[in-house]
């Protein structure tokens, strides 16, 4: 089975010190991270505390937001970042309308990772470009489908720019398989949730973990190994009343589910 | 500019009679209708009704859930009274997983299509497949995308089986307006609807008259009505808010709406 890795928004209100105690302590090896605890904490003693205990980070979240007035400089940092964590991505939600079409906000994401891409090859990071699920479409990511985002991808190198994968946000697609089949190079963070029915109030935090919902795991983990990607499977899952328990009892339920639908 | 359809369902508390008796006071020639207040005024009354006031009806809603026992009797009947209405095009929501994997629950959608087609023909109606938005695949409709529901028409005439596009279910689509302008044979039924955030508690009756919200409509209009397009063009919205208002003014409305995504 492919390692796990625990992406820290799945405890949310669990502190980073106690997110690597409790990984170390259940055979977690790897993490995934977000910039604002990794800043509370500092990014250097980030960077010690998750070497020291033996970890290694298998993306940042987030960059992207092309439609904030600082994208350019707020991304370079993001990028940084993952390079002093050891971070091979960086996961991009590439922001909403901010009250331009459609098209004209897709082409300023295509232009942002013009821009971002040479600094990308640089420090030895990938922008991880996240297709959301189209409900976001209007106010968290443009960038609606796996199609879109590869074509995003295109002119550049994979190491430059990649895909986040959340089974989440692609669930549903009819090309989702071959997609993944064509263009696994191009997947540089694989990330699991399920789809719970009925959505909340909140549709942000109605993820469940995998197993809980919808979701076929079987084709899509099978398609994703099949193209020999060969890093941990983050499972990330925003959902409030999985936040609002302890996170020792969260990460403990999130290996089960792991575990349950890779197997 | 193509003509208006009031598709019923805008006003969704408004009697058939007074839908009628509406359209023809401001000048709207065709409507679309659905089976529950058809059936409840009954089927010749409401042919009857529309045909004296001179209306063309454009679509019939719904037929489809094919995951429910009595699919196969009850989209015949649907195509029935398509026939007896005047109606070219059934409006197919093909229903959710209802307990099957994603795969197996489209196989289904795709037999049921395979089981109607002759039936179609042999009245001269077509099963016009809605992809509805991504957010609805678990619990209303397996059929995501447009490109989902071209690949389900594939094998028939497009007088057999067709699309009902609506723009709430498609717009945020990277592929939309090209296979929009490659297919446009198969377009059934085109509808109106926005996207307008945040959304309510209940997904399904959060939509905006066109104009409101933050669907780009005029790439979208021009690519249908590229492709030749020559029907009447439905607005079709589920909004509480508006449901809980006056017929009239939901009809004075939505041709005001009609006429400024239009223009």
């Amino acid at each position: 089975m492919r390692p796990l890795s625990f992406n820290q928004a799945t405890a949310k209100y669990w502190p980073l010190v106690e997110v690597v105690k409790g990984c170390e302590g259940a055979g977690v090896r790897h993490v995934g991270l977000w910039r604002e605890p990794v800043e509370e904490y500092g990014l250097a003693r980030s960077a010690a505390l998750v070497r020291d205990a033996g970890l290694t980070v298998t993306s940042l979240c987030r960059g992207g937001f092309f439609g904030a007035d600082d994208w350019f400089d707020n991304n370079r940092r993001a990028l940084d970042e993952c390079a002093e964590l050891g971070a091979p991505a960086l996961v991009l939600v590439c922001g909403g309308l901010f009250g331009r079409t459609l098209a004209d906000a897709r082409g300023r994401v295509a232009a942002g990772l013009a821009a971002l891409a040479p600094y990308a090859l640089d420090v030895g990071v990938t922008l991880a470009v996240e297709p959301m699920h189209p409900m976001f479409t209007a106010d968290r990511s443009v960038v609606a489908s796996l199609s879109g985002a590869l074509d995003l991808c295109e002119p550049y190198p994979a190491e430059a720019v990649g895909i986040t994968l959340d089974t989440y946000h692609v669930w549903w697609d009819e090309q989702v398989l071959p997609l993944i089949g064509a263009n696994g190079d191009r997947i540089a963070c694989f990330q699991l949730a399920d789809w719970v029915v009925p959505l909340p109030q909140d549709v942000l935090v109605g993820r469940g973990l995998p197993g809980s919902g919808h979701v076929d795991f079987t084709p899509l983990v099978e398609a994703v190994l099949a193209t020999g990607y060969d890093r941990p499977i983050e499972v990330e899952v925003f959902n409030q009343d999985l936040w609002n328990r302890p996170g020792e009892e969260i990460l403990k339920d999130t290996i089960a589910a792991y575990e349950s639908v890779m197997t």
